[in-house]
């Protein structure tokens, strides 16, 4: 007889852990459970099922060579037996039983494990608002109502939409209707700026110019306070500032961990709900494991506890937990929150901590952000990346590291990931160090990067930061003074690009306030244009004539002057709204 | 009075050194010595100029803010002074003084020095063959060079070239020649495939496909003996097995460090005549450092010393070397030669030891091949990654990564710069171990990877070999069988996709030689098809339903299968001569 093992979840970490345990013990009698009747698909690709990248649901849920991961498959070609609209109800520990119901027949029974597999995942999160339910309201959480979704879409009944929710799924259906289906559509944050979870304010404000500049509007600091109604059926929404009307709306607020079946059997819960596992992936019951967005794993770099909910993780998770209930040793560490999204021409990611995080984890956090090339300058495929670190002042550790850079390359990709492994580094509490970075050796050719890469790029302007060379303002506080026309008389912006650039800033703002301190002669200049009495802000087009100035400026005493990360590269990225006329 | 630095040499370690010690202490009074007229330029870029990516040499020389950077440039924006067409002949350490000498007037004059830096760098190996100095042979390591031959292309004066040496520079030189120009191209290589140093042989044979299927003639195993000449002017390229005509020839057979001013001086060199520095890039006199391609570091898996003349490189120990002249204190721990290449629609690349150099080094190394997708198999843009991971048996380190993937996005780079990151832990002779990887939490959205990432199954799969779940073969083992027409009566393929694709193979290769054996039914198929006395080797489309068919196999006593790796997908990039008619 081969180890009994049942599985509650079927979508990602539930299926990787039954194929895992299947392989390393061929005679094992695994049973998989799910409440749906579609198993083991690529949940992040529903979005891009919609937007009609992925033509056939089917697609989703087939392997890499082409076979449908159904019922048929897993039982033929896994040995996996699973039961599909079964919903399981409750965890009898003594007996190792699971008691579960047949959605379809409404029959119960009860399955013996000598191992148990939590991989029940999340749920998303109702907003407590009249007329979540209307039946044209959906959350994206399930395959099922994707294909709802893109059915109406295909029905023509769709002309505006309506999204709730700033993140990946908010953002990317948000894409899936305007881009290809032509639907007007309304996204509405109730944070002050998109992914507020993920990145800061600048990375945020970046992706939502992205989708304005597509058509997209975008309201932030909006909740919605009401589904307004009508025969049942959602015809706007309420938000504090405006009525949207729509005909259909996509509510991604978030999710919650589905940790019932766990905290009704005893089984110990974090703070937020995740099941608490050690590194094995066991729960406080050692014959139970839990996998996927229900457990909670611990940040590598804040130490904190938290749920995540990727498939990605899951899929991870899923096979450490496989691993040991296969009787075999496996450990997972912890996470660091990886993320990426892309939407139109502009991809957006982090890994660590934001600047927020940072603080809240009572770290003592700075960052740098930098405006650069994502390969060589005089590739012509090279595009611009603006990317964050985030390191702590004390102890010079590599906190987190957030950007933005182009949607149909994997040049932001490689950075995140480059500084992941980094921050990975020896385990929970770990990690490197800025000056680590610097060297990170990075593969060099033209087509693919720089001689000083992206990521050496920022960690020297970390470093140079840290040592007392610069100081970079922070870039919303630029903005909210440019977009106010630079008000404080205290305040002169200097601009070291050459004449040609800095002319129409000098014509905008006047010549006293924005001054012509031309790098190319920097240290010829007369420094009688300066005012040593008043702040002096660096500014340049992307950010690396500002410091050199900077550095020639120290020894005449200027050691107030602050730098404008990223310069006009990026400042004009984050807002256009205080440019010169025709840069507008 | 500032510090008093001179520096010899002006291309890339050089001017980083020298811009980074300007700002980290204003009044340093540097010189900048270099032999050439043209300095601080991207030494990478030079084929793609000669190709016309690049439409002007002077973007190669420019910042990214588009200002060239020449002696005026250095002296004006950075205060720094230079003399270009200026020879170093000595150093007389006990005065501090460097003498140079002025090519152009032919005068000597004494530099007087508080801090000297080498960044002598390196000049091509020159073949010891008849002909090499002919006037159309060049060696392509200064962009005068390039300028040259592109000068002769641009007057038509190229129809056929001969290009000696199958690293970086020759095939990106073939390409430049044989794309944009319509040369006819002939590279040869004198190692048994390209790439000798950087790659095994499999992705030694996917880039020389790659170069054939372009139109350029690629020969291994071949040694220049000769280069025929005619009024000086080489005319053809005679090797051990043929003569090829030719109206240029590139002679890019690598380096030889610029040691000679150092050697003189009396400091320490290395074995292979690198320059020993310490980690501070400091040499056995700490008054003067060196950097970049003449200087020796540490390899970070192997703990040997070595040089290696990358640009890169240069730029970050070039960095290092400046925060230490500075005052200041700063540490180069070491590379792992992270390396890639772009021909055509292929890059290929590595970082860490190959297997050959890992054996060397003393490991005991073992290595898997993945064909995998660079993002999610549903996504339109999805390409297919080979890659291959070296690991040590005995400690389950990562030794190395090597593969080959798309030309046209940088799904390769991010896979060697994650692996990079790990391998370069802890610093020299530290690193991570396979399991490190398998949780690398690599940022995943479906545009840009996989729920599983293709680092993360080349992992899984070192890992699954490691514990004796598989046994891959070697890929150029099974491709020599498979040219021979498997003539081994005790060896069967077992071939597990579907029939309609194995179909052709059992035509070909007859029934009892590649048996069909269908996945999909894997667990019901009778196992009488298999014949336990013989060599089995599992195949499919690209590895991981033959790794399932493993295990399933595993429990009824077949233990000595082994499994090909990468299934049809690699082992056809590998070759097409054995596969069935209508697929070559």
């Amino acid at each position: 007889m081969g180890l009994k093992v049942v599985i509650v979840g079927a979508v990602a970490a539930g299926p990787k852990a039954a194929c895992h345990i299947m392989r390393l013990l061929p005679d094992a009698e695994i049973t998989m459970v799910d409440e749906d009747s579609l198993i083991s698909y690529g949940g992040c690709g529903i979005p891009y099922f919609v937007a009609g990248d992925v033509a056939d649901e089917k697609e989703l849920r087939s392997t890499s060579f082409h076979m449908v991961r159904d019922i048929d498959f897993f039982e033929k070609a896994k040995g996996i037996k699973t039961m599909t609209e079964t919903s399981a109800l409750s965890i009898d520990r003594k007996n190792k039983t699971v008691r579960v119901k047949s959605l379809k027949t409404g029959e119960e029974s009860d399955l013996a494990y000598d191992k148990l597999l939590l991989a029940t995942g999340s749920r998303p999160f109702k907003l407590p608002i009249p007329g979540i339910d209307a039946e044209n309201v959906f959350a994206i959480s399930t395959l099922t109502s994707g294909i709802k979704v893109k059915d109406l879409l295909i029905a023509n009944k769709v002309g505006t939409a309506v999204v709730i929710g700033g993140g990946a799924i908010g953002v990317e259906m948000a894409e899936a209707f305007s881009d290809l289906w032509g639907v007007e559509t309304t996204l509405i944050e109730f944070a002050p700026h998109l992914f507020p979870g993920a990145v800061d304010e600048p990375c945020g404000n970046i992706m939502a110019d992205c989708l304005r500049r597509n058509g997209v509007d975008v309201y932030v600091n909006e909740g919605a306070q009401e589904i307004i109604c009508k025969d049942g059926k959602a015809v706007a929404v309420k938000t504090n500032n405006r009525e949207i009307p729509c005909d259909l709306v996509i509510a991604a607020t978030g999710v919650r961990v589905r940790n019932e079946l766990a905290v009704a059997a005893g089984l110990q819960v974090g703070l937020r709900g995740g099941i608490t596992v050690n590194s094995r992936m066991q729960t406080s019951d050692p014959n139970i494991y839990a996998a996927g967005d229900c457990s909670e794993i611990v940040h590598m770099v804040s130490g904190e506890r938290m749920t995540i909910p990727l498939g990605s993780l899951a899929n991870r998770e899923g096979r450490v937990a496989g691993t040991n209930i296969a009787g075999k040793n496996a450990h997972f560490k912890g996470a660091v929150g990886s993320f990426i999204v892309k939407a139109y021409d502009t991809a957006m990611g982090s890994a660590g901590l934001t600047m927020r995080a940072a603080r809240m984890a009572g770290f003592d956090p700075a960052c740098v952000w930098i405006s650069t090339g994502d390969r060589a300058h005089f590739f012509p495929t090279h595009a611009a990346l603006y990317l964050c670190l985030v390191y702590d002042k004390r102890t010079r550790k590599v906190l987190g590291i957030q950007g933005t850079g182009p949607g149909d390359s994997d040049s932001l990709s490689v950075r995140l990931d480059t500084a992941m492994a980094f921050m990975t580094q020896g385990g929970v509490g770990d990690g490197a160090r800025v000056e680590d970075l610097c060297n990170a050796e990075t593969a060099y050719a033209p087509p693919f990067s720089s001689a000083i890469d992206a990521i050496n790029n920022l960690a020297f302007t970390a470093e140079n930061q840290m040592n007392g060379y610069l100081t970079m303002m922070d870039p919303m506080e630029f903005i909210k003074m440019a977009e106010a026309g630079f008000p404080d008389p205290d305040t002169v912006i200097v601009d070291v690009r050459t004449w040609v650039e800095v002319e129409p800033f000098v014509e905008k703002y006047g010549k006293d306030k924005w001054i012509y301190f031309p790098y190319a002669t920097s240290r010829e200049n007369s420094l009688d244009v300066l005012p040593k009495d008043k702040n002096i802000l660096l500014f340049c087009s992307s950010g690396g004539r500002a410091y050199e100035v900077i550095r020639v400026l120290a020894p005449a005493g200027f050691n107030n002057i602050r730098f404008v990360p990223g310069g006009h590269a990026f400042m004009s990225k984050l807002s256009r709204k205080w440019l010169p006329e025709s840069q507008q």
